[in-house]
């Protein structure tokens, strides 16, 4: 299914993803074809922060041990933040953020349902990496849409508390080869879908001419995938 | 269970609680020999606040419409945002917020348990109740901490987008009588329990003596209960 992706041979062309902190703007012109109309990137940057607040807050229940779920609220809550911040800036748009998020609805849930796992560890590991891998991804589509990109930009930029996902993930791992089996095997099935959600992302039409242009971008988005997957501990 | 309570007649005191926005302090003398020490306070406040945000969070999974996912969100977020407010405050004195909060977790969640419907409806009801009752009652016993003490209330007094729950349950039971009398039911059954909280919140021993002082002011909190449910067109 994803074929369309990694059967290519990946082209040494010099595209590079803005990175957060970066604020160059070396993606501009590539992407600005490509960047989807601005409340199609809104809707889905909005509705993409939500889903990973609702997915972390469903482990928050069964979680006993009280300085986990407080690591899971402050990822959640900075998931909420990023939400709300997009909301807002769709609403000071003169537009209702409800109505803007609801044609994405359905294909994220999609997507979102395949991120969760049997066990927590691997849904965390999922927001984790799916996060890092579509916000990066919509950073780089930011900077098509002058001011307001920019403002999304900050946004994506906060930080996603992710630091203590990762720890939780080190701690599982550290001393259980097969929990380090399983989590890299769960890791590296989630870029397929993640690569389509970002394909989904871009302007209808054209794809197959698209996916020669973009390739680089989603070579940088698996690079930086692995370096996150290694930084962890897991085979990438 | 709560016949220390309610089987007294109440005595007319002039004996006020803080309301939001009311920034007078009535209740400090009263309170003061009542209030317990600060960590025990903070603790309570900090973990009633996750409680209220874990319990808004069980029911935005299952919400399929969008608008509803949202109102709930923010519900969450507020209550998130007070919880990492007064987290912030005990870390700023120096301690470790999990340790503060711990000793409260069972009775906490023993009492969020009962808080929780059947339906949706129900579980949002409590919290709106239950929260308004509880964070008028930490406003008032906050008057006894000084600085920190103010901190916490200015956190207490921020919005609780409690207006979108109260529409929700408005819409409820605004065409069916069956909805109004079971949640009138579910309204009045939460009082009993949520002053059991504020009992327990208090300085613990001569409690059999101190009833009669702190009367009046659940007397007040009652009252301010059921202009809660009045307003929403429930049955107090």
């Amino acid at each position: 299914m994803v074929n369309w992706f990694w059967k290519r041979k990946p082209q040494r062309r010099n595209l590079t993803l803005r990175s957060k902190g970066d604020t160059g703007g070396a993606t501009r012109v590539d992407f600005a074809e490509l960047a989807p109309e601005l409340n199609r990137f809104l809707g889905q940057a909005a509705y993409l922060q939500l889903g990973y607040f609702e997915t972390l807050t469903r482990g928050i229940r069964g979680t006993h041990e009280l300085a986990r779920k407080e690591a899971l609220s402050r990822a959640a809550g900075a998931a909420l933040d990023k939400h709300r911040g997009i909301v807002e800036i769709i609403a000071d748009l003169g537009d209702d953020p409800t109505e803007v998020m609801l044609p994405f609805r359905e294909n994220l849930d999609a997507f979102r349902r395949k991120t969760i796992g049997v066990h927590q560890e691997e849904t965390l590991l999922s927001v984790y990496l799916t996060a890092g891998m579509l916000d990066d991804f919509y950073l780089a589509l930011a900077s098509s849409y002058g001011e307001t990109g920019e403002r999304v930009a900050a946004i994506l930029r906060q930080d996603d508390r992710g630091g203590e996902i990762v720890s939780i993930i080190q701690q599982t791992i550290e001393s259980d080869d097969e929990w380090r089996s399983l989590l890299s095997m769960w890791g590296r099935r989630l870029v397929g879908d993640t690569l389509l959600v970002c394909r989904g992302a871009l302007r209808p039409g054209r794809l197959e001419a698209d996916d020669t242009r973009i390739e680089p971008v989603y070579t940088e988005l698996m690079g930086a995938h692995a370096r996150r997957m290694d930084a962890m501990g897991l085979a990438s």
